[in-house]
């Protein structure tokens, strides 16, 4: 197969900036390596929200069904931030589409540069060859639990919820992964205090013994916390649940130095989705100063769940090129910083 | 006053190591101050089940009602946490603890000192100057909503809720210690996701016109889990629920490079516990090295909500000279390091 067919959805704040450098460097792989991509645009988020008053339009996600990957840019918007009495928010959009795709495992690589090193808040010998997969369940949780606000505002809840069938496809998939890599798997839960962690224990461990190479595991949140930036080195393969893991993701990104550099992978049966795990930037919205490499390297992410792995192998060595020879943006560089789309034009060129 | 109950809850792991440590220093305050410390020791966490099957006597619960404060030590063992299927935990007597005295408030003071800038794993110019108060509520939120696990396993949940009288006081108590310090207030929530986030950033909004010269920001918490190590000066007091307080606490608690330094108090509208917030650190167990240094600081805030601020003043004070004549525990010294007990001791001499 050489032919694709990508949903491309921009969203908010700074994923058009981004998602227009994914789609330069598409177009110089589909050249180089005589592929065909059809890019079908959709509106999610606050913009389709202004536009038609719904995150996620029922064409965005029949465009997302029909295609064979999704490349998406980012969510959110301070105007609804900032109205906790909004009754549609933009995030409902990518949640929805979350779950209507059955994305149930979030993957997020953890990679060093080494001329990126003095960039991280953390010391060198901290970080130095830290190597870590998080893998954070997606689709269920505190996120998609019953959520419930009195209508004078005097409570409100959410409910967390989890059953085997939700845990099972993403303990599988990790204890996978761990055996390709350095074979150890940590799962990070809160089992001392909530019957979810204690039903997430239980299953990992039945599932361990069909992984007897992979040593397993437990570690609690609170302690994840601070061990993710106390030894970093100690982890290999992590997994976790929807809400710890939007946490712990978020955390490990300042580990390498830029948020800006960070892919991420949605996968679930049948569909997938490609994201950069840094926001919408707002502030930088329409600056030209938004890092496209996030962007760039969950294209690559991609482009291996096509099954195009050259490709994907020769846009990682590209980004490397253009990181080692500081063709980079604002974040990375305070002297000639260059612009989101000079540092996408120089990785096409590369290609 | 000057005669005070004390209810002693030593607890498991290295809680008893520590907390004979602040028992010694509040002799020595004693005799320096003419104080009486009537100390009343209760069983609570593993060794209370061991000993009695029940992680919080109604015994303990009773002297911890009778008592000025609680001074407590640390709670948790791994033939527990081993076992997902325990019907009874330790941590199960600190909840309960803490839900019957009211204890809504977990507060924790986050100090640099400059002798140990070099221990921490973030660059100094990141951490210099860091001065960041938590304010944890305790007593709500998914801790202690309805628990479920289905009898054969398929599935449990945990309910997050909050009610508006669950919010206020904390919230109060945030603002009115911002305006003591450089009145800045952040509420750290999930309010792009969960209703009960929402309804927090509604009260904190209404509250926040009692206190018009703090500034009062919103911030999501898998970007403060970010911010705090990327540029931990930025906070001044964050307020946050009790789930998000734990996790964000303790990666706060890395910071200052050992979290063997880091006390806590909670505090409810009539019984108030001190507590290090370090767990019980099973393989430290019975080693003498444990640091008792964070034990040590949660008597002085002891001191200072019963009142005893002379006696606090200096018992910091000493404290400090400790630190700054490297008289010190292992986690903080590599060559020569002084046990628990005498570390214990060379601050109670200096008092
Ligand atoms: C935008 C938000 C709903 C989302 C999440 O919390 O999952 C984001 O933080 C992420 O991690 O992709
Ligand atoms: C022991 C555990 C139940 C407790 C908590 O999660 O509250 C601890 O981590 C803490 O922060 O005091």
């Amino acid at each position: 197969k050489n032919q694709f067919k990508i949903a491309v959805l921009p969203g908010d704040g700074i994923g058009p900036e981004v998602i227009g450098e994914s789609i330069k460097i598409l177009n110089a792989i589909a050249e180089a390596f005589h592929y065909t991509f059809e890019f079908t645009y959709g509106l999610m988020g606050a913009e389709a929200i202004y536009q038609t008053g719904n995150p996620l339009p029922d064409e965005t996600l029949k465009i997302c069904k029909e295609s064979d990957a999704v490349l998406f840019g980012a969510i959110g918007d301070p105007a609804f931030d900032n109205n906790p009495d909004a009754k549609v928010r933009p995030e409902q959009g990518l949640l929805k589409l979350r779950k209507e795709l059955g994305l149930f495992a979030n993957i997020r690589p953890l990679k060093m540069y080494s001329s990126l090193i003095e960039k991280s808040p953390l010391k060198k010998e901290i970080i130095e060859g830290t190597d870590i997969q998080i893998f954070r369940e997606l689709v269920s949780g505190i996120y998609f639990g019953e959520k419930f606000t009195e209508e004078n505002g005097e409570y409100a809840y959410d409910v967390c919820k989890y059953s085997r069938e939700d845990i099972i496809p993403i303990v599988h998939m990790a204890f996978q992964e761990a055996q390709k890599r350095r074979k150890k798997l940590t799962l990070i839960d809160k089992a001392n205090v909530l019957d979810t962690s204690r039903l997430w224990r239980k299953v990992c461990k039945e599932i361990a013994s069909e992984y007897p190479d992979v040593e397993l595991d437990f570690m609690f949140v609170d302690n994840a916390a601070m061990q993710l930036i106390l030894n970093p080195k100690q982890f290999d393969v992590i997994v976790t649940e929807n809400m710890f893991g939007d946490i712990i993701s978020d955390e490990a990104s300042v580990i390498g130095g830029s948020i800006g550099l960070l892919p991420s992978a949605s996968i679930g049966e049948s569909n997938a989705l490609f994201e950069p795990i840094h926001g919408s930037y707002p502030q930088a919205k329409g600056k030209g100063i938004a890092n496209p490499i996030a962007s760039i390297l969950s294209t690559a992410m991609m482009l291996d769940y096509l099954k195009l792995e050259q490709a994907a192998e020769k846009l990682r060595k590209s980004v490397e090129y253009a990181i080692e020879n500081k063709y980079v943006t604002v974040d990375l560089k305070a002297e000639q910083p260059y612009s989101t789309s000079e540092v996408g034009s120089f990785i096409a060129d590369y290609i």
